[in-house]
């Protein structure tokens, strides 16, 4: 097993479920695009599902991740969720055949392996949540349903892999700034 | 040919889409949602890709319309804005399902029809900025990057299709109103 090849195929398997989508995509496809047989392909792989989810949770584990530790920091609600908002908007730019992967394709996935992604984002939505009940705590934000509230700010930031690459010369920076005061300031004078 | 049954099939389909995705519907299934055979369907349908279009071109001209007409009200700003989001909000909820299969299937299109598709959200996607425009001529608004901000509204609201049906008790209107003062107010206090 070489796990150099393993992601050769999974960063292959992105490709095609982004182009093609996951259920157009044969296991004869994936094999071509990284020179193996179909047999062969199965060495490395369990099977097309399998791909899918490792790459879907491979996906949702970062961005988990990535907000623990900035919930993990010492720093204001208010610079935490401009961190979360900037450090989100980053990595789905940035991995943008994935994201489009994760929130497109994985609806194809069997109920089982779903459910986890459900709960992982779940958890994600937890950690917003709780960032701004946090800021409501310091008397940094008004927020009445802090949940629902982190729902649509994650929605704006997750709707991103629909449009960003028509978008462009706006970076991932310039972007967050934007949604930044959208949600901070708000449109009023 | 009769409209009445073109409306069932087209309900049948909508239900099959979002239930098992386009991909992995059969025209077989919808023949049997519809108590008809397979050879006599066609005679109501053209294709099951026509059937995917003409869900997602429906669904899109409707909130396009809505639009239209609430840019065309004697009102401010603000109001349209906060009445846009109540429209679509409504709309994407009282019908959940059709959502659902433009947001997540309408990928399976062809070029062309995608292509139509993709128009038409740009021309949602504008009315939305020339609200925010007015809003800024008018002194109601500051936004520096109208275009942005619109796409960071339109994503929280679209993204309800994701979440809504798991989310309870909340109506539409109370979604609104959360997204209204999310957008319109801000966070901070």
């Amino acid at each position: 097993m070489s796990s150099n090849k393993q992601n050769e195929i999974a960063l292959a398997a992105v490709k095609l479920f982004e182009q093609k989508g996951y259920r157009a995509t044969s296991v004869q496809d994936i094999a071509d695009a990284v020179g193996l047989q179909k047999g062969s392909l199965y060495h490395y792989i369990a099977s097309k599902e399998d791909l899918l989810m490792q790459i879907a949770h491979q996906a949702i584990l970062q961005f988990n991740e990535q907000l623990q530790s900035i919930l993990a920091q010492d720093i204001s609600a208010r610079q935490k969720l401009e961190l979360m908002i900037r450090t989100h908007l980053t990595m789905s730019i940035d991995n943008l055949e994935t994201t489009t992967v994760l929130w497109r394709e994985a609806f194809a996935l069997g109920e089982g392996p779903q459910e986890v992604i459900a709960r992982m984002s779940d958890e994600y939505l937890n950690l917003v949540t709780q960032i701004l009940r946090e800021g409501v705590q310091s008397g940094e934000f008004h927020v009445t349903e802090p949940r629902v509230t982190a729902l649509a700010i994650l929605g704006a930031c997750n709707w991103v892999y629909r449009w960003y690459q028509q978008s462009g010369s706006l970076s991932a920076e310039d972007i967050s700034d934007i949604f930044g005061r959208l949600f901070l300031d708000g449109l009023l004078t």
